[in-house]
């Protein structure tokens, strides 16, 4: 017989569970997410249980976070593989909020980021960060964890995240886990189903470009030479259009000078057909 | 003697003191002010003691809500005074952070409140409720209260503040004080500071004039020539310009029907002068 995770809906129930768990001291980890679990998903839950005793893994397909035009109502939904596969990581709780309870008639807040907002994802996605700031200020304030882990898969997301953290004075912190990459190196992705079986073999040039970039870069050569080369590998095994290849400072997300002493990250969001992919590694 | 009230300016200590409380299972109330303080704030104090076992004062002049050309360096500042003043009223603590700790360098996160947060003040101070909303999140995750009071004087700002509190899900109770006035009818307010004896015997108008048209609209006159001699009955005592004079849902602040069984409020903001007050009432 499989195990099972609770699921709660309400955030009333979700705060009496959280609550008795703090009272009892209990430390609280928190996985956002929008389901479609992968194992890059569990990798995260699995690093949330390294420090803490609780872990609950929040599902919400946000719609704040979606322009019009995007993949809304096709984002890929697998309510009973992700509970099944959550049973087998030791989630605790799985938070599934209803809509309608997440943004009821008359909601009219947002949180708007700056800084390492800019640029980027939000030259192609202008309303992106603005509705993943709202949600995940929201999901830390209704389900109070001490940490919230997110991956680095989707770098300026985290940036984001951890500066509206630090200046919302949020009383969380934020950890980062490693990109879980497929064999082939191509990150794994939710987003990854949408390939067809052409596009998913040339899918990894991505990572290898990008990689390629980041260690040209650590060899001395000048980061627009590097991104360049990046972008004809990219044109050439069929991405199009490649929305951008850059370099920019590791924390900030600043364009980065090239004499720079302070950590820098290489970039990249390229379609391959209908599908968009992100990627991004440390220089 | 005199009773002194502890001062604290960086959230480190600040953390220390409410979560030694909190573990202690202290219901915290938090009164947000920007110093110069009447007796309407310590009202407010009086408030949160009837059911907080501890009450935490925050003096923190924002700059964020205040526009270029607004009174942000003239400001009352009265430090030795408020501390004297809660001193009185059995403040537990005094949270006066440093606009260094505040808004540190990199400070790129904004909160945008629409809803009750358009017309009205925000038809004269565009930003005001951005800068409000987003100091009033960071001081509520700073302190972490249980509840926190607002007075009823800024009337927008607390249903501006009740929203955010609700979209954002922060666990808290916002609760509302009277409008404390002078024995002329004058709502106190730190700004009455800067008024010439002349415009302080003309200043009540603006109480008499709204709560006039209130009293008319509870007796069947159309609110638009309810407002429309208050207007007047400003206009006449040499208030100039005049920024609104409006009915508004108590609770929304959409523009109300006349027809409406909902509570309503009516809404004022005009000039004396240089000194620019606002005031409000049930119908």
């Amino acid at each position: 017989m499989a195990a099972t995770v609770p699921v709660i809906n309400r955030l009333a129930g979700l705060r009496v569970q959280t609550g008795a768990w703090r009272t009892a001291g209990e430390r609280i980890g928190l996985v956002p997410t929008m389901g479609a679990l992968h194992e890059g998903h569990l990798s995260l839950v699995r690093l949330a249980r390294q420090t803490c005793r609780r872990v609950v893994v929040s599902i919400f397909v946000n719609p704040a976070q979606f322009a019009p035009n995007e993949d809304f109502t096709r984002y890929p939904r697998d309510e009973a593989g992700d509970f099944a596969k959550l049973a087998r990581v030791a989630c605790d709780l799985v938070w599934s909020p209803l809509a309608a309870e997440m943004y009821p008639d008359g909601f009219a807040t947002r949180i708007v980021p700056a800084g390492a907002a800019a640029g980027l994802e939000s030259d192609f996605r202008p309303q992106f960060f603005g509705g993943v700031a709202t949600v995940c200020c929201k999901l830390f304030t209704q389900v109070g964890p001490d940490v919230a882990v997110f991956g680095e898969k989707d770098y300026q997301q985290l940036c984001v995240v951890r500066q509206m953290v630090r200046d919302l004075d949020l009383p969380l912190d934020i950890i980062a886990g490693p990109t879980a990459r497929e064999a082939d190196g191509l990150a794994m992705s939710s987003r990854n189903a949408y390939l067809t079986p052409d596009q998913r073999r040339v899918a990894p040039t991505i990572y290898r470009a990008i990689d390629a970039a980041a260690a040209d870069i650590r060899g001395g050569q000048p980061p627009a030479r590097a991104t360049e080369a990046a972008r004809q590998a990219l044109r050439e095994a069929g991405f199009d259009p490649i929305d951008y290849v850059e370099v920019r400072d590791a924390q900030t997300l600043a364009p980065a000078d090239s004499g720079t002493q302070r950590p820098r990250r290489v970039l990249a969001a390229a379609w391959l057909g209908k599908t968009r992919l992100i990627d991004n590694v440390a220089v």
